[in-house]
């Protein structure tokens, strides 16, 4: 839980008293490899925050093919927003890829936080806004169409992820062809 | 301003006091058909909350070929968030399609409004839990490559835009060839 103050206080200082009370609301979860901590038509009881392992967070069409919204690592937040906040069933699925462990936090856990405290109520808007920029910034490399383009943006904001995470899937994030994106790792060597 | 009081309560009530303190940070704006309030290159001061018009947020490539981000219309807010909160040059341009009046909010304000009100951390909070949330929406939406499927997700999202907005506009949204969304257009009637 350690972690978790440190990463709080990236955005603001705590006190003792005050970190006894937030993490009151945090619950520890280990995840095994290929486990599904959100499957479609679930209730989306938890927001995770990434203290181990990586994560995909992916919708599927009526076929079954897989569209993966993020990909998401140490100190990242991650559930079914659109679910967790309106209380409505999932509509996506979040896989471990890397096994590790999350926090837990209930949307209850969230609002009482960030409603008894001013301090965590700016944690929660600063994390926010900058997870709107990130996802500004992910329509953007959607809407370039270059393959080559989708590419350099993929490898400035995910420079480790990109050694990680099989070909594959890095294609289906980028709505590339998997034979497409082999081609711009060989020209990009 | 009085809309702007109006627009805040639906999240939180305030008290004429605290509204008087709110409102001495924003600034009324009219805006002319194909005026830009932000180009590309710019230092972006303001995010804007639309009290009448329709914008459109959009990038360009190397070749000026246009890919649009957003539209927005009435108590939506918009900006270029990722260079309003870094403080860097402007990624992307704004520019009004129907001309209306626009608020226009400081970072500077914004974060003392923020800091000062725990009322209206509160409320920007919430704002941009909204925002992240329609934003993944958005990116499910292009991440379909179904051209069907992201028409239907559009219909639903913006039932009063489809209307107002040109076709040629909808398509660069949506990622489409004109020609493709004219087809789904006669295929829905």
């Amino acid at each position: 839980m350690d972690r978790l103050r440190l990463h709080i206080e990236q955005i603001t200082p705590i006190t003792d008293e005050e970190f006894e009370f937030i993490r009151s609301f945090f619950t520890l979860k280990k995840v095994r490899k290929g486990q599904y901590l959100i499957q479609e038509g679930d209730d989306v009881k938890y927001e995770y925050l990434v203290l181990s392992g990586i994560y995909k967070v992916f919708y599927t069409d009526d076929q079954g093919k897989e569209y993966v919204c993020m990909f998401a690592q140490e100190n990242w937040w991650m559930s079914d927003y659109s679910s967790y906040f309106n209380q409505t069933p999932a509509a996506m699925y979040l896989e471990c890829l890397v096994p590790g462990e999350v926090l837990c936090l209930t949307l209850y856990g969230r609002e009482k936080l960030a409603s008894e405290m001013h301090k965590m109520e700016h944690f929660f808007r600063v994390k926010m806004t900058r997870g709107f920029v990130a996802l500004q910034q992910r329509i953007k490399i959607l809407l370039f169409n270059a393959p080559q383009k989708r590419y350099e943006e993929f490898a400035k904001l995910y420079p480790v992820l990109i050694q990680q995470i099989p070909k594959k899937m890095i294609a289906e994030f980028l709505g590339l062809r998997r034979e497409t994106l082999s081609r711009l790792y060989t020209n990009s060597k």
